[in-house]
């Protein structure tokens, strides 16, 4: 199994996935702020990961404010929490998981006044939404693997994997391990996903880990290959879903769904309910981050655009609900009208939560 | 002015464009080996640069034939036809160009029995495509010049410029030069094209050098830019045109099409008559190139993938008629029904041939 994020006795501890697949390193954080440096740096990425990445920061700076009330704690939590927010504007997950954390605190805080017993149960809580994240890809997997059929291609963009959540599954990858699980044969062709190349170098090195046959293209070749005939089902994953279904990924995942309409191949989303955002009506609320030019104009170290070219470089784009055949989430299959049937699914208890 | 091919008495010097934007280097080719190495390798690339750059190797080759008789430079010639006829297979300027320099020789050969005659032909007629190449994009940045109002902001995908072309205006760019040299302010939005990056190094590097405002995305942003409402057109080069006037061209295009037709933007095709192939009635028929799955996985020395992960390279793709709004060439703009405006394009003599 893959261990994106880890929960350990010294820190957080997290495979750097800007190195892979040259190199497979783990770094020890052992602050918040170093989880916040990584999440901004791309060190982790994908909106469940960070989501994770996010709680497990939060525990790990609590556990090492030294103030000796809560409210001295709280102030401290206060602040992380305002940092942690500030790494990354799209993923809902990571202000889901924030916000998780601190009605633990609040719990917490009026049941037991004791700094050390809140600082517990938000370490509990962090190992808890990582659990969960799991399960959940598990589940979704499950509900997903339903739509493939056997000898199936299937198109993907980006890396919604284990890399992008909190290891084993993945969202996207976790409906295409669902339905080799559940015995069927499926091949993946895999956009390289300019400009950070997720698909390229995390997508292809986490299914050939796992023996998956998959096919790199660059993400321009991705209508010719679905004219040819080549690819039976589109599955990406999410980063934030609007009320009505409008959903924030990867950008190119919207250019991939109007090219699937186009080819009449389904597309689907695949996410757990925690980049469910209901607050929001439509995706055009959603904050698209506008990222450095240089990820763009260079590939490591090498300069490949001329000086002072002009550069675009948003991280996500909006595919709108009308493009998108299901949403996979681990409580269900949300299909249109997506207002109705995604707050049906909140409304559902988690699949094996027990109540 | 860009010199992409130039004729020298020394032998055919070209611009590495492999090198681009970092370095400017020259490379002196003295042999038709050399030029059909630089074809293949793409030190110089773009269907018009590649027809001006075979009619000078072939030149070059039939200059240093050492036979003494016409039959023994025949065999030479013939040779080094076959052997250039074998860089590339999509373009069809390759081959248009290849079949001028045979019809010269074979015209020549009926006249004077002198090889020393038949080389001298040759070497002008190289340098008489030379020439048109310059005048057909001149002229077809005139007409397509008229398409642009001012003020727009034109999509480009690969480079279809000076450096695609025998230099100068180029082609897709040459409408966009034809129309600020009509007194409009045209904005350039660059698709970088994976994985060669035409756009990030070609293009972007020869508007900059011609002070065009030109951005640069990578190639799955083309949909998001579009919806945010930023394109007023897309201009793209040809590699061949078949008789109904499907479009082969960079790998992509087809994607850019299907994406203006969604946000009904025009997607224009720019080219000279040079790469229409009418002998091929839909785009079906023409072949297309598989390069080496290194260009995908590797950028420079850089290994970016996995180690032996499954790509696919086709260089280009074909755009259907149907997504076409135009086509501009030298001889004037072509609409649907195509068979019936290319027909008329091909028998109208060329702008300023003087019959």
């Amino acid at each position: 199994m893959i261990k994106t994020i880890e929960w350990t006795d010294e820190g957080v501890r997290m495979l750097d996935q800007r190195l892979l697949p040259a190199e497979e390193k783990y770094l020890m954080l052992r602050s918040y702020e170093e989880v916040a440096e990584a999440i901004k740096k791309m060190v982790v990425r994908g909106a469940p990961a960070i989501g994770v990445s996010a709680a497990m920061g939060l525990a790990l700076g609590a556990s090492q404010s030294v103030g000796t009330s809560v409210a001295d704690l709280e102030d401290d939590f206060d602040y992380m929490c305002k940092v942690m927010s500030e790494t990354r504007p799209t993923a809902v997950n990571l202000f889901w998981a924030i916000e998780r954390m601190r009605q633990t605190f609040r719990r917490e805080q009026s049941k037991d006044t004791r700094p050390e017993a809140i600082k517990a149960c938000l370490i509990a809580e962090a190992q808890q939404i990582f659990t969960e994240d799991i399960a959940a890809n598990r589940a979704l997997g499950r509900f997903g693997a339903e739509l493939l059929a056997d000898g199936d291609t299937v198109l993907t963009h980006c890396n919604a994997g284990a890399l992008a959540t909190a290891g084993d599954y993945g969202t996207a990858l976790g409906v295409i391990r669902g339905a080799i699980d559940a015995g069927k044969r499926i091949a993946v062709i895999a956009d390289e996903t300019r400009p950070f190349l997720q698909g390229l170098r995390l997508t292809a090195w986490e299914l050939a880990k796992d023996n998956i046959p998959v096919t790199v293209i660059t993400d321009n070749m991705a209508g010719h290959v679905m004219k040819s005939g080549k690819v039976n089902a589109v599955v990406v994953g999410a980063d934030r879903i609007a009320g009505n279904g409008d959903t924030a990924n990867k950008i190119g995942t919207y250019m991939v769904a109007v090219l699937a309409r186009e080819h009449k191949i389904p597309f689907y989303v695949a996410a757990p309910i925690s980049t469910l955002d209901l607050t929001l009506k439509t995706g055009a609320a959603i904050p698209i981050e506008e990222r450095d030019p240089r990820e763009v104009t260079h590939i490591k170290e090498h300069q490949l655009a001329p000086d002072g070219v002009g550069v675009q470089n948003p991280a996500f784009d909006v595919t709108p609900n009308e493009l998108i055949a299901a949403i996979i989430t681990d409580r269900g299959v949300a299909r249109a009208p997506y207002v109705e049937s995604l707050q049906g699914l909140m409304a559902t208890s988690a699949v094996g939560s027990g109540g």
